[in-house]
């Protein structure tokens, strides 16, 4: 490169990118941080557990896929292309027929599985990518 | 519909779908809140101007076109399916050759203009749609 044309000293994060770096489901990835918040990517295919989050609503946004997200009085479907905000203190279930590929916002430090017992769909919630 | 069959009570938010409601630039329009945090959609076109935002970082998502974000030491170029977190403090210029559809997401009530006065380039900051 003529020495005169300056690199980009900075790279922006590419989805795609980040997502070819993994393949196991259920296991949020960190890509991002915004002041204490954490952007996760995951992927996710079947039913996950009821759960809540006490202390924070929780931001989806779905990259490729279909999202169902069940509620004790209805559900939404979430397209790629749609997000979604579950409020603080509401019991969810996330469903998928087939895999999903999802970019969580939440606060840094939630774990998936919300206010229960850590247990064996509880992830490990710090890996970067 | 058959009353067996029951209605999604809640919808997702589409991002085209709320993009094709608007068509001025450099005019943020919220579509969720997170917390005290703010989901936006902007379409921007040309230079905006030097500004920093001194109390948190400011997270874009690029949805459609190329944008560049210019700083003191170099620069970063964000394309459709990535995104880019400003640090706080760090003055930042936004920069496009054609229009741009962001998501930005960041603290509410923070102004577009981050610390400096209010002045032509500062939009209106709590328009919902």
């Amino acid at each position: 490169m003529p020495n005169h044309i300056q690199a980009s000293k900075y790279e922006a994060i590419n989805f795609n990118e980040k997502l070819s770096l993994f393949h196991d489901q259920w296991q949020p990835r960190i890509i991002a941080a915004l002041n204490n918040y954490h952007f996760k990517l995951v992927k996710i295919e079947g039913d996950f557990i009821w759960h809540e989050h006490a202390e924070s609503d929780e931001a989806f946004i779905v990259l490729s896929g279909n999202l169902r997200i069940d509620f004790e009085d209805g559900h939404v479907d979430i397209r790629a292309g749609e997000m979604f905000v579950v409020p603080k203190g509401v019991p969810h279930k996330p469903v998928t027929e087939t895999e999903v590929e999802i970019l969580l916002i939440e606060p840094q430090g939630i774990p998936n599985t919300g206010d229960l017992e850590t247990g064996e769909r509880t992830a490990t919630n710090d890996i970067w990518i």
